[in-house]
């Protein structure tokens, strides 16, 4: 039985870490990068060990950081009253584009999906009360309106009104099942305007 | 304006270089790999520099292969009176798996698709041509029978017959276990054209 060279059958397996990549998929992009664009699959290697080297968490906002305190959270130039939660660094960038929040960040990194296997403590949830308690302000609750993050919301909302911490969440102004991500700056803006309190 | 790190944003567009990732999932990927799977980016980050450096190609049959002359081409256990053109390794396998092929291989690692910039000049014709005449055989073209594969085997073999050299291409028909109920009709109209004479 013919095999290929143990270095090719090791960098297609190796792809398969990547989110979305399958076996006919990683085989398509090793002939590729190795016939077409060796230069490329360098400089990527390089970016990977860089990137994972210093590339961590920012100690306030559990953003992605290459410094302890994150650039937003030592800047001071923002309102310290208003903590906004997140799923992702995307949606802190479009909250950043819309313009309409000048407020702090906490970044879950995630969201409570328990098929993929993440419960409420796999997200840094102690953090965020601790980090709320510090500023003793207010949250908003800016998770995606998706099946998951409405969870991940009424979680937190549980959580931090135990600790009596006034908490809101960004108005349904987005469409039911929606992302930040992709949302008009305007529609979003709106919605940070209407945010509503969590009563219940 | 609030940036990502650097090197986060350098990861999500040195990933670009692979095939079908938009900035979109490149975007998703840098932040799994950081989040969720940093030793699968070491690896990842390791295996790319390791087949970069070890993989070039059999100067023989022009497939992936860590030695000048690959396993195969070395192999004194084949024939040296068939040579295969086939596209890519993933075919070579193919062949191979269906165990009805002993002779020799030449892999064009591509094929004639001018949309995608590869014309003739891109394919190793020169060498496919130096080959086969070094082992003065008969050629079977086994290219993909997409239009694509259909005119880089129209071109081999016009060249190679040009060189006095005998071709022939793989046939075209029904699978084997196909029935006609269920086969597309391009297909059933290319079998019922190349029927070929029932002897006994």
């Amino acid at each position: 039985m013919i095999k290929s060279p143990s270095s090719l059958e090791e960098l297609i397996s190796a792809l398969r870490c990547l989110p979305g990549v399958g076996p006919k998929s990683a085989q398509r992009m090793a002939y590729h990068l190795l016939q077409r664009d060796r230069q490329g699959a360098l400089h990527l290697s390089h970016s990977l060990k860089h990137a994972v080297e210093s590339v961590k968490h920012c100690a306030k906002c559990n953003n992605f950081s290459e410094e302890d305190i994150c650039s937003l959270c030592s800047s001071g130039r923002r309102e310290n009253d208003l903590l906004c939660v997140v799923e992702m660094p995307a949606d802190l960038l479009m909250m950043e584009q819309a313009q309409c929040y000048r407020g702090m960040y906490f970044v879950l990194m995630g969201r409570l999906s328990p098929l993929d296997g993440v419960g409420a403590r796999e997200l840094p949830l102690e953090r965020l009360l601790k980090r709320a308690q510090e500023l003793s302000c207010e949250v908003i609750l800016a998770t995606n309106f998706t099946v998951e993050g409405e969870a991940t919301s009424h979680y937190i909302a549980t959580m931090l009104r135990a600790n009596g911490i006034k908490v809101s969440r960004i108005a349904r102004g987005l469409p039911v099942g929606g992302e930040l991500e992709y949302v008009d700056s305007g529609t979003l803006a709106q919605a940070v305007l209407e945010r509503r309190a969590v009563t219940e």
